[in-house]
């Protein structure tokens, strides 16, 4: 590299440097064409300025990369709150105020630019959706690298520059992150490139990274696959220097990593290591170029820069003084001329196009999306001659759709399942007929386990999840299918993707990405035998509350509702998608044609179920939402019309869980008069639901007559059982749910007192049967349900 | 080692092979005094074989360090599964029958020994709160190694041996958990020594760590600080030599650095590394001494042997037979003498008393505890001559008491304070006077860092929540404080402590631990200026789901009445607390004793805020729960009171969210009489909480005139903007709660129309301010509330 290269590289620094400050202090005199004063400084000052620095040398340094290789490149940056740095790159190369024409690239359009920066009105302080080219929010840290490698596969020429801060590093996500190297196949797959930038210190203390040996440090990547290659200092021009030969030493590796790989000269033997990937260490001063004494405290290097490292600017001339000093030292005068717009000997130092950091449409996927080429669902339909007469693992046709959509984008390859290692115990296997599992290494005695796989099978639901969220905000299209209970430890990202999707929605350049498809599957109810730890249908609690625009949950009882559903959210766009079954041997209900009605409707009566006598108002209704809740349904309804036949019973099944919300609380709740159609105003509600009972109550609040939906579902009661047992305990079995309905129905036909006393016995009976069982060890049918469900 | 000791120990570890193998298969002959036939088979063959072998190898070899060096040890086991090997061992030292005497040390007890497993009514298939011996459930995976380093923690002459399968390690907490060493005072704390079981296949695959590199293996132990040593090997009397040799190797090492260290002769340079603890890697096949071969496929060493080797062994006469060659191998006739017991041979192995790793007190931390010595909250309170005239920060003087908490558990050492780096931010700095944050390595410009100390800071909720729930359950004291949003990370540990208390209360010989206290602070409300990812109060609808046995909430609105709550969680024993409160200046209403008494009750009518007249039924309810709601409310109810003062408004504050609930769902449910006398049973109530404002309606659903309650609260609604905007966007502020009040109120005294028309207009001067601030930039004190709060 000449020297006038290198001189280019720091001025641009120096401007983004400069354009960061003045973001944090600034409100006015953007440019200092006036000593600057008290006035100019903003009421509240926010922002990190610890880490920009650094996350502004990677911008610039990746800029030279591109001009010289003409590479595809992505920028992930994990210390979120640098915002400011990230902002005013973005706008140096042009990219910001193409998506913001407001904040133009003169004079006003800086006031606008520094104006925005954590204001009301604004942008947030961290990297957030408003920025263009970034996929990850930094705002929760630790998903940096997970978002980074999502990003990556499938995407054979993409190299993703990952920026890891050694606070994010402390965190289990992140730490479980830099093993993705593991699932790389450098044959089909992107390069990441981790960036690790040991600042050393955290908002008020020491990061552990920071403080551990060096070796500690290049030891830790390079046991994940990893060469290190570390470049440290705190002279500009020096570290630039490293820097860019050190990031185009990791460039030619990269791709002479994937040449040979993709030449085909990666037979290694299956018990050799794969490819070490580079990965860089920067390790520079924290608040670099910044004040380096306050107050005769060492500033620069230490914890106080980490946020704003001249705190009482307005109040303290001697720090007014030193920020004037501080922002000139950046020389804002040789890098913006008169009208405000960056000198062209910088501006040209920005790649041009989609290839500007803050441009490539990687970073707005809904730009590359296309439609999934998905198989007609019809095709896996169970026959259902009648309701309730036919049992089938639902998710096993699931799994034989999944495994013709694989087939049909084995070119296309933007689709993949992630699962934590449950694929064939969620029923899912048949996708092994065609895909296989990915990892570098296999062995003869696997199966289905190998490079180029796209079924992505890691112990931690933070990679799964993460890695999808990558995938998809890069424009491909996915499916996480977990265990129900264990489906909270990601809760954190789920809340974190809807609110991204959520931000995304209110700005016009972002496309639409496909949705986040989440099975829950193996649920509380099911869980019986592997006990209280593995039994929790919480995900459904958190999920609610967050936004209607973007939350669906959906329930199916049988397979072909499965079908259904998963059609629609597999071709649907920007939403979380909760899908909730179970995947035991299970009741199915539906046609082929009757689940689409169905599932098209939301929820609907299911006369075959009941005995209603048309046109009069039924005495009770009996609700039911999820499969296990459906069952227990329709047995009752099954005792109450052979018992007691003259009560006259409604069955309302319910797949779209936001169907019952108030339509200004979610946009698929049902209008009043399609809710009262189904549970009529007055009518007592005996309601069996997946989910926590009283969760539902909140969806419920405004509707007519509220009060009278009697909710039995999951109540925390749990314990290695019989699945029968499971509702019993949880009060949600058959026969809670006839005495419910006989105690809250006025009229009292002939045959309730003895269905009563039958259903009585029968709790009593249960409950003597489970204290015997351990001496009885009955056979495994009994085990799971006291009495075969009735044919309709 | 001579060869009469391992022969003892291989005969242990077979007997327990054989019981594990038994409790997984037989129904009966658990001796196989006959030859085994099908119907001695269990009907649903539950439980993992495939890690159990190593699981008994390490209980084995922990017994003979513990009888030769008469050490404290703690076992904890993260393969889960491995359940039926955990409790053999219990059963075969003695513990298990003491804890259960209807399990004795015969064939009787035998028998139910192995129906009891992973049958209804009986045991869960994993390590689970039944299991002496435990502090870890083994259901969600990722925590083991964090709950040994909280277990270590204060505990200088204990050592925790934890067993990490390869599977589990894949998770980001477990990958995040190594780096405890950097946090562990080698005079202070007492050891973990990890032992990663490297059997490199999980349920259908191979596992990351069991292909790559042995040395990356090694390298990755390494760098966090720990000196890995292997042991491999498929032959029992040579693995058993070799593990024996290490693990003896081991604990001299560990003596040597805890003894140099307490010497004072740890004076090593700050810039050097810390101690290399020693770990130890378990390279054994899966399965191991299992079936070889089943139907011509390889099972042991693979996937195939993770859970049941032989599935089909009632219909499969060869399996059967397979199956009973197997279980023979283990000479269960030269284990177990006539009347089923164990041969005084073995038994005489284990340990004695406390000193089992089913019996130590350690496990059963309640035995331990000690009550806090807790300094008088009162020293702290807040001086407040009239209500909403007196601002603070309310988190600054719990920090004063925690400060002083510290000083008085100097010496007993038994509380900690874990935060992910947010102790100053939380406003709780005031420990740092007396206390520190632990940290290996400190340098001279850190602030309140270094070796032994007490406050716990790492950027991870996942280690803040872990390492405290490892420090409770071996019967110390601690709190988690955390911001609000990121609370959500570590939710699903949340869950499942909650319900390993649940599980633990059904125990009578687990005595009480100290509660789960969970600082909520820098809330949705007052996260104005991060913006929209960090505002999400989502753990209180996760937690008001779980059980009512454990789970408390409580929001207290200001200083004082977080002294007294405080106070109360320190004090309490079993439960899981929320405590939801922000940290910025806000304005106090109660004195100490006022606050005393509002805590005690959990909610009361606060009649100076209102405008009742006595003896009349109010004409609308103001309800309000958490600081931000109150202040809402208290204004909302002098708008009213001063411009329509005929109106009967009365104000009632909420401290125990759970007092809404029916005393059938939670305890602390207020009973029917307290709740009408607090909201009437017609009333409007206009009710202002700090969370998601539909998650109450779960709460109030089966009280009188639920539908009366309308509830303000968070709506999802976020974004960098004021804390004011923050309660207009979602509809909570002052104005709105007015404007609501006077819509429901069916009287129209006089000024309703003009207080109506005054909000409206406040409203929409507020919605045009926020669309200038940009251009504005107005003063911050204008950014946070619009008018100020009134006094009383």
């Amino acid at each position: 590299m000449d020297d006038s290269e290198l001189d280019g590289l720091v001025a641009w620094w120096e401007a983004a440097n400069y354009l960061t400050v003045a973001q944090i202090y600034l409100r006015d005199n953007p440019l200092l064409r006036e000593p600057l004063r008290a006035e100019h400084i903003k009421p509240r000052l926010l922002g990190h300025w610890g880490t920009s620095p650094a996350l502004s040398l990677v911008y610039a340094q990746l800029n030279r990369l591109i001009r010289r290789t003409d590479a595809q490149l992505l920028n992930v940056t994990g210390p979120g709150h640098g915002g400011p740095a990230i902002v005013a790159n973005a706008y140096l190369e042009g990219s910001w105020s193409e998506v913001y024409p407001e904040v133009g690239r003169d004079e006003a359009g800086l006031l606008r630019l520094v104006r925005q920066f954590s204001t009301p009105g604004g942008i947030p302080s961290h990297v957030s959706v408003p920025v263009p080219g970034s996929i990850h929010e930094g705002g929760e840290l630790g998903y940096a690298l997970v978002h980074a490698f999502g990003a990556a596969f499938d995407n054979p020429d993409l190299i993703v520059a990952c920026t890891v801060g050694d606070g994010e590093a402390e965190t289990g996500p992140l730490e479980g992150s830099w093993k993705g190297t593991r699932f790389l196949d450098p044959r089909r797959d992107g390069a990441v490139l981790p960036i690790l930038n040991l600042n050393e210190a955290k908002i008020s203390g020491p990061t552990v990274l920071g403080r551990v040996p060096d070796e500690d440090v290049h030891e830790l990547l390079h046991a994940h696959g990893w060469a290190p290659v570390e470049i440290a200092g705190d002279d500009p021009r020096e570290v630039h220097a490293q820097f860019a030969q050190a990031l185009d030493t990791a460039y030619d590796t990269i791709r002479a990593i994937q040449a040979e790989a993709r030449a085909g000269a990666h037979g290694r033997p299956a018990s050799a290591a794969g490819p070490r990937w580079p990965a860089l260490i920067l390790r520079t001063p924290k608040g670099w170029t910044g004040p380096k004494v306050v107050d005769g405290k060492q500033v620069e290097g230490t914890f106080r820069a980490h946020q704003v490292p001249l705190a009482n600017v307005r109040d303290n001339p001697d720090h007014l003084a030193q920020l004037e000093t501080w922002m000139r030292s950046y020389r804002p005068h040789e890098r913006f001329d008169e009208h405000g717009t960056l000198v062209p000997e910088l501006a040209r130092l920005a790649p041009t196009g989609d290839h500007r950091l803050g441009s490539t449409p990687h970073a707005n996927g809904g730009r590359l999306l296309k439609a999934l080429d998905l198989p007609d669902y019809g095709a896996y339909a169970i026959d259902v001659p009648a309701p309730a007469t036919v049992t089938a693992e639902s998710t096993r046709k699931l799994g034989e759709l999944l495994r013709d959509l694989f087939s049909r984008t084995e070119t296309s390859r933007d689709f993949r399942l992630f699962c934590p290692d449950e694929t064939n115990s969620n029923r899912l296997g048949a996708v092994f007929e065609v895909a296989h599992r990915e990892l570098e290494q296999a062995r003869p005695d696997d199966e289905a386990v190998g490079p180029g796989g796209r079924v992505m099978e890691v112990l931690s639901e933070h990679l799964c999840q993460g890695w999808l969220e990558g995938y998809l905000l890069t424009g491909r299209h996915g499916m996480f299918a977990t265990y129900e209970a264990f489906a909270m430890v990601s809760a954190s990202m789920a809340i974190q993707h809807t609110k991204w999707l959520e931000a995304a929605r209110g700005l016009e350049w972002r496309a639409p990405v496909a949705s986040l498809n989440v099975l829950l599957t193996s649920t509380c109810w099911r869980n019986d035998h592997n006990g209280f730890s593995h039994q929790g249908p919480g995900l459904i609690d958190t999920m609610i509350s967050m936004s209607g625009d973007v939350v669906r949950v959906y329930l199916p009882p049988d397979a072909n509702c499965l079908l259904s559903t998963a059609d629609h959210c597999l071709r649907s766009r920007d939403y979380v998608n909760l899908i909730v079954i179970d995947k035991q041997p299970e009741l199915q209900y539906l046609t082929l044609e009757q689940a689409k009605a169905h599932c098209a409707a939301g929820a609907g009566i299911w006369e075959w179920a009941g005995s209603e006598h048309p046109g009069d108002e039924p005495d009770v209704v009996l609700a039911c939402i999820g499969d296990v809740p459906t069952l227990e349904t329709i047995a009752a309804a099954w005792l109450l019309r052979t018992h007691v036949p003259e009560l006259r019973v409604r069955v309302v099944n319910v797949v779209d869980l936001m169907a019952l919300s108030p339509p200004d609380v979610h946009p698929h709740g049902f209008d009043r008069d399609r809710f009262v159609a189904l549970f009529g105003e007055q009518t007592e509600v005996i309601t069996a639901f997946h989910g926590y009972a009283r969760a539902l109550h909140q969806l419920l609040h405004g509707r007519p007559g509220a009060p009278r939906f009697h909710v039995h579902g999951f109540a925390e009661q749990g314990t290695t059982t019989t699945p029968f047992d499971m509702v019993v305990l949880n009060e949600m079995s058959r026969y809670h749910l006839v005495l419910d309905a006989l105690r809250r129905t006025r009229r009292v036909p002939a045959g309730s007192d003895a269905l009563e006393r039958y259903c009585e016995t029968q709790l009593t009976r249960h409950h003597a049967y489970v204290r015997e069982h351990l001496e009885d060890m009955p056979e495994v049918r009994d085990w799971v349900w006291t009495e075969p469900a009735p044919a309709a």
